[in-house]
């Protein structure tokens, strides 16, 4: 169970703006657009919300007051909390206590991202935009080259991990890219670090998103259908990228802790978003969420299994690599498109039948989150 | 009941350095120093934590597990939080919800600061460090003129203040400023906004406080005496200073709700910590605190009712004016003192049998908290 020691929790209302380089907008522009968006989408009104938790990265202590109090000063508690790319998950995490703690009964957790004051197009191209904030291509890199040495990955099952999450961004109205891309682009991109181009790296964006999460209690009273509940928040800190390829990671203990709250492996999911930051990344969380055993991730992309139409698709939204990563919403942009799939309105890049589905984020510092979300 | 859907939630440790200006030390230092005086005064390792809150200001989001690494990787979750001046606050509150939700038994609050990067004395004196971060001294002075104007109160009651709370800081150990300084001293030194003098605003300062919560339960079964519980949270956001004097203000609306929490009014506090980052506000606070009616704050300085040995003490350790306030730690110090006075632990500036306390933070941005301890 899901925390036991918590009410139930479910979000009935989630906004966000399509990502993107928006150099005319503030951070608290793209705040109050993704708010309203999660309100009407809730059906409620500002006055109902009773509590806000802000996800932000370097944006200073006051930004979930000042963004909010565009939309009205209704005295309720605003916290702003950041854990570098998981500042959303953390956002999301802190709402669903408060709930579930009987705080509150209806509370956002909002995410802000304003990274387009360098204006380089890709993560990778241009290293860390704020200090040690942004993981740079080159970690993953050494990443992938040891990967390809130790488990005979190639640079091509990475490149496809692009076109898959490039694919599916197509498909969603708020990706930031939504044209497909090919292998070949893919290969022939620019050289960002051996062997990843620029298109293994996630784009430079501003936005917003919001969930808007309620009792599982005053949801059912709301009349709100299908209802969608957290059904395990795990949140754990730790080096990331443990010393040898082999030994245990953070996404692995945090998935582990998840799954035993939700009561449920990583087969029982039906759609997974993840922090495909770098394309490598992904295929080493095939490995970590435990859908597969040690250096056999790649096998996966190969026989298309984790793309919308496959066993159990993997960032069907575009991910960090298409739908993009302004990293404070980037949280809640997967909450978004979970609840999206679990309603049965993700449109063209529908999972079929979808009931239950898995967010995991890191951020750097050493943090992984593992939200699990049902219908 | 404080927050009466919450189990009960104790204060076992607490711990902080001398704030001060060190420019040879990092805030990760700051942040190391304080959690281990903690966990020392808790008795308890550092194994023996099982989740971190970690307020700071501008120190980027990465902080808390930067800092925490640095004792041990144990894989806890580890959120930073950021409310501006209210930072060290926001991290207490939101461990004080995971115990009372009963996801863990025993947390860590730490708040972190490290404002030396300017090295200008007072806060005041250079207006604001970091963008919005800072309330200037110019916003507070205009609410002393509007007083003075109003409420007949004169320059010399602000400069009390600044004289009771230099003169109780140099009876603390871990004030930044350790002697007291006279009327002449505060009136005669350097003007920044008039009325306020350079020794009528908080100075800059470096450091680290941290608090250790645990269950009541837990806490009672570890034999802990006295036991010093958690009687009230209360949290709110909105315009901190109302557009006239006597209208509603944040301190008022947060200070009711943490009353009401506490089954207890404000004569019923033995002492009373607040943010006193500029003279003025403290005799604001004594009406928005609801101890007399508006306009009457300046009698109880005069009367010496809120110096040591008064009726109500309020800055017991020196409060921001002479203790110091590098921001993300402040709140945190508030708590330290605190549990000092209600373990009878204070020394020369100890409240005779202290049982009740109230610490009062605001930050930019607009926010209020209002915590209060008893044993």
């Amino acid at each position: 169970m899901a925390n036991a020691q918590l009410r139930g929790v479910a979000v009935i209302g989630v906004g966000m703006t399509r990502f993107g380089q928006y150099p005319e907008k503030s951070a608290v522009d793209h705040g109050v657009e993704a708010t309203l968006a999660a309100l009407a989408d809730a059906r409620l009104e500002w006055k109902d919300i009773q509590a806000a938790y802000v996800g932000s990265m370097n944006l200073g202590g006051t930004i979930g007051p000042m963004t909010l109090a565009e939309i009205g000063l209704t005295g309720i508690p605003i916290m702003n909390v950041e854990n570098a790319s998981a500042s959303g998950s953390a956002a999301f995490r802190e709402a669903y206590i408060a709930i579930g703690a009987g705080l509150c009964d209806v509370a956002l957790a909002l995410g802000i991202g304003k990274m387009t004051a360098s204006q380089a197009p890709r993560a990778g191209a241009a290293g860390p935009p704020h200090g040690d904030s942004f993981p740079p291509a080159a970690v993953f890199a050494m990443r992938a080259q040891r990967r390809m040495f130790e488990y005979g990955d190639t640079a091509d099952h990475y490149a496809k991990v692009s076109v898959k999450n490039h694919r599916h961004g197509a498909l969603n109205p708020f990706s930031q890219f939504q044209e497909p891309v090919t292998i070949d682009e893919v290969r022939g991109a620019r050289m960002i670090a051996d062997p990843l181009t620029v298109l293994h790296c996630t784009p430079r964006g501003d936005g917003g998103a919001a969930a808007i999460l309620c009792s599982a209690e005053k949801a059912r009273a709301l009349g709100v259908s299908p209802l969608i509940t957290v059904a395990a928040s795990a949140f754990r800190s730790e080096l990331y990228r443990s010393p040898t390829l082999d030994s245990p990671t953070l996404t692995e203990a945090t998935s582990r802790e998840a799954y035993e709250q939700a009561g449920a492996g990583p087969w029982d999911m039906d759609l997974v978003q993840i922090h495909d930051a770098f394309t490598v990344e992904e295929i080493d969380y095939y490995e970590e969420l435990g859908l597969c055993a040690r250096g056999e991730g790649a096998k996966l992309i190969d026989e298309g299994v984790t793309e919308i139409g496959g066993k159990l698709p993997f960032s069907t939204d575009g991910g960090l690599l298409a739908r993009g990563h302004p990293v404070g919403p980037t949280g809640l942009a997967q909450v978004w498109e979970t609840v999206q799939q679990l309603r049965g309105t993700a449109g063209p890049r529908q999972v079929g039948g979808a009931s239950i589905g898995l967010c995991q984020m890191i951020g750097a510092g050493g943090v992984c989150f593992v939200h699990i979300l049902k219908r």
